[in-house]
């Protein structure tokens, strides 16, 4: 096995030089298939390293699949088949913009292209040092109930420290009123499953939030969009189409409501609420974007303190996508459905997830970075609708936080236009129709201003002066 | 603020004891609420630490919820209401069992009952340490697109890696053909948002998983049961029931099923994968206890290579629970059909988690971990048949390996005797009703066989003899 050259001074582990050296041999044919590695103790010998570490190296062969173990005989190289890579990568390029298209876009990082209406943050805005400490923390402690099912409302503490958060909005909820989720979107399915059923009909914001409108499509219950002013929805709409249409709920975006940014007056709120009860319908409150906002607005929540009001809100936008974890608070009775719920989805969230987010808030990190967060949003916000409107665009709205704007060029009547010679530019801008239910046609767009201070968008949003 | 003592020879930290003491002071009413605090610098001073350990602490009690900060003012104490708990705990012993008792009998560990029935396992015998070492792994190595939103198929290379894993198994699957779940249940449950609607019929091993019938039912599908035998599902009895009720779908646990210990033998699942053939319907391979049992036996999807058959695997089992990462594998159109309805249903798994998985695979430490696991089960499994024949139970049959084991006495024609005579003693048995999609009453009952050598259970077990 002098085939494997072994190095103090190279930057790799000796575990690793081994394993890496061994897949090389093997992916090359110089060690055969089906033949017997050389034992442990002689490959120790031979490079005059121990046997621990040798040891080491065949396990992680064998757990790539490159070594088999047979007991008492060994180990056998088994070469493992060559991996196909997922094709499907720019995909989206292709397709025609539609709701499972903007989800896509999500994940798709295309670095040709500036992803200029985008959800995502650009990865500096967000404190990766939050969860790494948080990991080293939970390292530090790990006992061995790391290893069983947590608790299926979510990691108590965690629920006790959202209780405090809640209440410097104004709502009053006990530890039962809060289940923990796998972030905003298993919480809004979950109020789909347990409450309601194929054929309901249940209001949305119009723009609204793309993934709703799927996941609606998918249980056969019937969207009934409901305008968004700068104020929040357009209540005399909703007045006369409650009255037609008879919902059994209505999901809104209360405060920086993606995509456009607007956030609801109280005294909305209050008349929203009043036609709640007249009309007898729930209302699920969406509140993802609460920590960019900061201030203390009321929500609908706050005053009706979660009789007819579910509260979502969750720490993908603010913290880390990469753990999932969000929450639902509402009526004790009604969150306990919710729970049965969802141990028959997924018997409980990832503990270790909860648990990595209750460090981060409570270590007191994270106010300070999603203060440094607001701040910088608050600046670009503010520069993004000054450029937009120099370049003659109309904004819907100056948000009061958050990330989105929402624009509109006064000569060209569908975004679409925009998405497709924005493509030809290299820039993705997501023409307005996909935030619609039914994809109708709109001359209004989405930013996302931590990319509007790119010289290619703004030449590009130039370009199109009348 | 001399009412804070710190001593550096405490066992806390700084920190810590100004936050403790803080929280006291405030809990007891001696810092009265509304108050301002005194100076981050005023405090350090007076008790010669740091500014930043002070700004820590009070950060903390921010979080907490002790303290409020307010811009250019400062802190103020802000007396946080009294939680109440949540009640609940011991609910499971007055309920009526059934599936959701069963189900929440998972997560209440009460340490005055010995959870003979239970499907956990003793907290020492799986390993912590994995979980552990991944988490420094982790944050040592974490970059920024741990803030970011993971692959929804899941992370590359633990999907790499499975399909190493299914080779292994001679299951030949691409990476678009692996989509990661949290846990095995929402593998299921996605199917059945995809590919089954309200009415439509599935066959289900009888007994078999009672959060699998929970869900069936939440769905509007209803269950055709076909009895286990000890080498697999009755196919006699299950060519029948497919002629009769056209079933969409099959739900089976092959190997190491659950309650009964029982595996499927290749004759039968190739004549089972023909049977479907025939009445075209499609089969979902639940194997979650793979790993336990170690022997590359063929699966039905072994036979198959995933045209009809989904294969689905977690790690729940044998790594962690709090970990919610298990996997499907099937036809990869199927696959990305059932990636869009995760994507909707929660956007993508926690990448935390995957990741934490990939390294405990990987690192070397998993195999040994599992091999200890199936000596000790295999040891336990011995001992507890034996021990329930000597005492003149009848054992289903002796498993594989596994933890469970499906037993009956036979002069008790009705388990729920069982379970209401082993309550009086302070252990907790399920009647094996609670496996039946009905509920129906059966005599056999099922033991963890991993506590089976209790005093306790083993004097209950005698005192039932003839």
């Amino acid at each position: 096995m002098a085939l494997v050259s072994i190095s103090v001074s190279s930057g790799l582990s000796l575990v690793e030089q081994i394993v890496v050296q061994m897949k090389q041999l093997i992916d090359d044919g110089v060690v055969r298939d089906g033949s017997r590695a050389v034992s442990i103790r002689c490959f120790a010998r031979d490079h005059r390293i121990s046997a621990h570490t040798v040891a080491e190296a065949y396990e992680r062969l064998v757990a790539h699949g490159y070594f088999q173990s047979r007991p008492r005989s060994g180990f056998f190289v088994s070469r493992p088949q060559v991996y196909a890579r997922h094709s499907g990568d720019g995909e989206d390029g292709a397709m025609e913009p539609d709701h499972l298209w903007q989800l896509r876009s999500h994940f798709t990082t295309r670095h040709d292209r500036l992803g200029a209406s985008s959800g995502r943050m650009p990865p500096d805005w967000l404190d990766v040092e939050l969860i790494r400490s948080g990991m080293k923390s939970l390292a530090a402690k790990a006992d061995t109930s790391l290893a069983q099912y947590g608790d299926p409302y979510g990691y108590a503490p965690l629920r006790g420290l959202l209780q405090t958060r809640l209440l410097a909005l104004g709502i009053h909820a006990q530890p039962e009123q809060i289940l923990l989720t796998s972030g905003a979107t298993q919480a809004a399915d979950l109020v789909m499953r347990c409450f309601l059923k194929r054929g309901d009909r249940v209001l949305v914001d119009d723009p609204g939030y793309f993934n709703l409108f799927s996941n609606l499509h998918l249980h056969g219950i019937r969207p009934i969009p409901v305008p968004r002013k700068p104020d929040g929805p357009d209540l005399d709409l909703l007045d006369a189409l409650a009255r037609e249409h008879r919902p059994a709920m209505m999901f809104v975006q209360s405060m920086l409501h993606a995509p456009t940014g607007s956030s609801i007056a109280p005294a909305n709120a209050h008349r929203l609420l009043k036609l709640a009860e007249q009309y007898d319908f729930r209302i699920v409150e969406n509140d993802v974007y609460c920590d960019m906002l900061g201030l203390t607005l009321p929500r609908i929540a706050t005053l009706d303190q979660l009789a007819r009001v579910f509260y979502v809100g969750s720490f993908s936008k603010t913290l880390s996508s990469a753990t999932r974890v969000g929450f639902i608070a509402g009526a004790a009775q009604s969150v306990g459905e919710l729970c049965n719920h969802k141990m028959v989805a997924s018997i409980t969230g990832s503990q270790v997830d909860e648990r990595l987010v209750y460090h981060a808030l409570t270590e007191g990190q994270y106010r300070r970075s999603v203060e440094r967060m607001r701040y910088r949003l608050a600046n670009a916000l503010q520069l993004a609708g000054d450029m937009l409107e120099e370049q003659g665009f109309e904004v819907f709205c100056r948000p009061l936080g958050g990330k989105f704007v929402w624009a509109r060029h006064p000569q060209i009547d569908d975004s679409e236009e925009i998405w497709r010679r924005a493509s030809q530019a290299g820039i993705l801008i997501a023409p307005g129709k996909v935030f619609r239910h039914n994809l109708q046609p709109t001359p209004w767009f989405r930013l996302n201003v931590a990319y509007c201070m790119e010289p290619a968008l703004q030449h590009f949003l130039g370009s199109l002066r009348a």
